[in-house]
């Protein structure tokens, strides 16, 4: 990392300190740092001056106490699953990383009360798995689920594919323990579904990504098993009958709708890219797709309600061909057509991520426009546009073409990236949908941040986090106030 | 008010100043004031230097800096009808009303987007009617809707009986518009689904009661109309069977569930005290009673799902006795009672009023406890308990016998609240589970507040109002930091 000796050296003195203060145990220095230090993607590598690893509430308390002590700021991390660079730290002389992945116990699964509480390091598909074993349900559901952590999932108010039947991970949060920046417990841990004595102060820490405590431990909504799934992929005339589609699925289907993910018919090119040996769902070929899954449990026939939907849909005409899965095994079939076609784009190389919404009747307007602004700018690079149709999620990602030199491709990427923008903010969408700000949207994020609203962020950070301890570099460069 | 002499000549001063400030049109004085200065119960009246009635944002905007150079500090106000006094002035001789009930527009309503964008001071069931007329549905729905704003149902985060299919106010505002403490406006009324740029703003307004700003417009979800609807009433051998039908239909009917509300039997009878020719719905007599609506709109059979339901549990055994409405007009017969217990209680005469939250699962061990408690220590008092089983909220509510004077009945009520407030501080309960704070309830709340969680209110409060203009004396009485 190119740092100076003397710099090294007081690294050396403040690694001895937290030690001393910590124990051995709590401490990873060292050639450890590494893997706590590099993004998900491979994309950055960093530095720390450390790694801690508390086991407890207790002992996060007392690395925030003793980091302040040292004049040390601190990244929190989770499973450092994030794709934003939020959990990465940017000043490796001046950061340690804290990482929850020792607290990951839950503390409680209550099928009665339809809550549980579970630490932060908890992971995702674990849980998952331990509350099913009590025949509920948790719904957050996305790719890193068997890598990510709860506490992260929280930090960054995660999305996913479940979320317009179930919401953000916002609302499936009934209450947080948090460590803030002066080393106290904020202990609001409650399972109560109602509980409205004023101001909210778990909604803070909700999407704050670290900014302005750690979260520790969460208690959650449960919902029964969805134990009935019917999955189908439909090919439809134009993206804009999606939109159609989806209003008319609302309420045909009697908001039991679980997924409504659109798709380019590019995506089945990329998927079996990845995966040669797929078979193709269905003859045909379509300008747009839309795999859609309609769940629950109990009394009511899910499968029937898809068969009569689907009917419906294609004798008026809305629909131009639809599979319905009748197996588990052709469902996730059809799942892997739009999990593939990612590992389809990562095959390609080096490519623009995006993470937008737009006004959901908006969506197809907005694909059409970007994608032709990004065909205008450059004409050789490839857009693929899917997402999430109910919440207004498009993830439109450009892919540069092949034999480009690493600048060359960065140079593309930047310039799709603005050309979308452009785009975007005439639809008065948002730059990040679901996946937050951290290091790697703050430019973006920054430009746009109206004057009003980075007072009340610079206000709150201040009134919280008054010395800047809690994840610098992460969301905002705050500025204290004069 | 018994104002000194002194004091009155400042207050034509400022009415003075408020009325060349603001002009005429913008300011009521004198007993105009009257109507604005009690709560919806009767139980309060006090008064306020002048009420201010804006028709626009910049007009509130021009309201609050005017307030703040004559030292004045603001009571917003929306239809006035909440149950904790967070809209009445307490210090008349500093505060003004400021109601919205001028700006009542609805700015835009988009099926397609499945969102609306209104006006605080809209009447909740105007909105609910115009969303309606588009073939959608704003799914927030209490007793007062016909009289309460909506602006106020934000800043309250109001309930309802529809919460357990779809939350809280909070989860249906997707931004607000809100005037701040120095004028500024923070402009949010995006009605984007998802949008996670860090740290969600308007998350601090909802619930906040008006002490963080002025909230003058919100955005928020639209749902499919539900037009099936069914509606059944259940006696049952316990209360606590209550809780387990409750999981029961939760699953059976696939999330369908719109309100699961229990009743004692005493709930008829004081239904019959108001509505006397109310038709008793079945013959038996149970210890307790549910009250549950099924909703859904397309191509689910909701009757059909409740006559399969509750023939499985009849069968079964958990449900006593129960009768399913065949028409609009039957199921209106079974929600009179609901309402009519209210009505009753009223005619009845001053009563404790409670509205209490446990975790739902020991819902009717706390029924039990508290109720016990209370005919320990007032033998003679009956007590009502009723409430939403899916969301653990209980309406505890005592009655005093026929004859008290005044202040025998009032301590009587004093008495019964201490009482149940001990067995719901046993059980982790919340003393506010959908009303709010207020001034009614500050005292209990205050009493209650964790250390940390007061560091962090006070801590936000000096942030966003650091002169203690927005709505004083509610929710906690501030004390600046040192």
């Amino acid at each position: 990392m190119g740092r100076s000796g003397a710099v090294a050296a007081a690294a050396d003195d403040q690694q001895e300190a937290l030690v001393r203060a910590l124990g051995p145990d709590m401490v990873l220095v060292g050639d450890e740092v590494g893997r706590y230090c590099r993004d998900w993607h491979g994309d950055v590598t960093t530095g720390a001056v450390a790694v801690l690893r508390p086991r407890s509430t207790d002992e996060v308390a007392a690395a925030v106490r003793a980091c302040a002590s040292l004049g040390l700021s601190i990244v929190p991390q989770g499973g450092n699953t994030g794709l934003v660079l939020g959990a990465v730290p940017d000043r490796p002389d001046s950061q340690v990383v804290l990482s929850l992945e020792r607290m990951t116990a839950i503390r409680r699964i209550d099928a009665d009360d339809f809550s549980a509480v579970v630490e932060a390091g908890c992971i995702l598909s674990e849980f998952k798995d331990a509350v099913g074993r009590e025949g509920m349900f948790f719904p957050l559901a996305l790719g890193a689920q068997g890598s990510c952590r709860i506490g992260g999932n929280v930090s960054t108010n995660a999305g996913g594919i479940n979320v317009l039947r179930y919401g953000m991970t916002r609302e499936l949060v009934l209450g947080l323990e948090v460590v803030l920046p002066d080393g106290t417990v904020f202990d609001g841990l409650s399972t109560l579904r109602k509980d409205n004595r004023g101001i909210d102060l778990k909604q803070l820490f909700i999407g704050a990504e670290g900014t302005l405590g750690i979260i520790t431990a969460v208690s959650v909504k449960l919902m029964p098993e969805p134990d009935r799934v019917a999955t189908a992929l439909v090919g439809l005339n134009a993206l804009d009958d999606a939109i159609v589609l989806y209003r008319r699925a609302r309420r045909d289907c009697c908001d039991l709708l679980s997924a409504f993910e659109f798709m380019p018919p590019l995506a089945f090119v990329l998927a079996r890219e990845a995966i040669p040996d797929l078979a193709m769902p269905m003859a045909g070929d379509y300008p747009a797709y839309v795999l859609m899954e309609i769940s629950g449990s109990g009394l009511v026939d899910i499968d029937d309600l898809m068969e009569r939907f689907l009917g419906g849909v294609m004798e008026e005409g809305l629909v131009a061909d639809g599979v319905i899965a009748t197996s588990k095994g052709q469902a996730r079939n059809l799942w892997l057509f739009r999990e593939g076609m990612n590992e389809g784009q990562a095959k390609r190389g080096p490519h623009l991520r995006t993470d937008i919404s737009v006004p959901l009747s908006r969506l197809a307007d907005f694909v059409r426009d970007a994608e032709a602004a990004v065909a205008a700018a450059l004409p050789d690079c490839v857009s693929v546009s899917y997402g999430h149709v109910g919440d207004g999620n498009v993830h439109l990602n450009v892919l540069p073409p092949a034999g480009l030199s690493p600048e060359q491709c960065a140079a593309q990427i930047y310039q799709a990236k603005v050309a979308i923008n452009v785009v975007l903010d005439a639809y008065h969408g948002s730059i990040s949908a679901e996946h937050g700000i951290g290091r790697l949207k703050k430019p973006d994020f920054d430009v746009r941040l109206p004057a009003v609203q980075r007072q009340l962020l610079t206000a709150i950070k201040t009134a919280i986090d008054p010395t800047f301890v809690m994840n610098p570099g992460c969301q905002l460069n705050f500025v204290q106030n004069s």
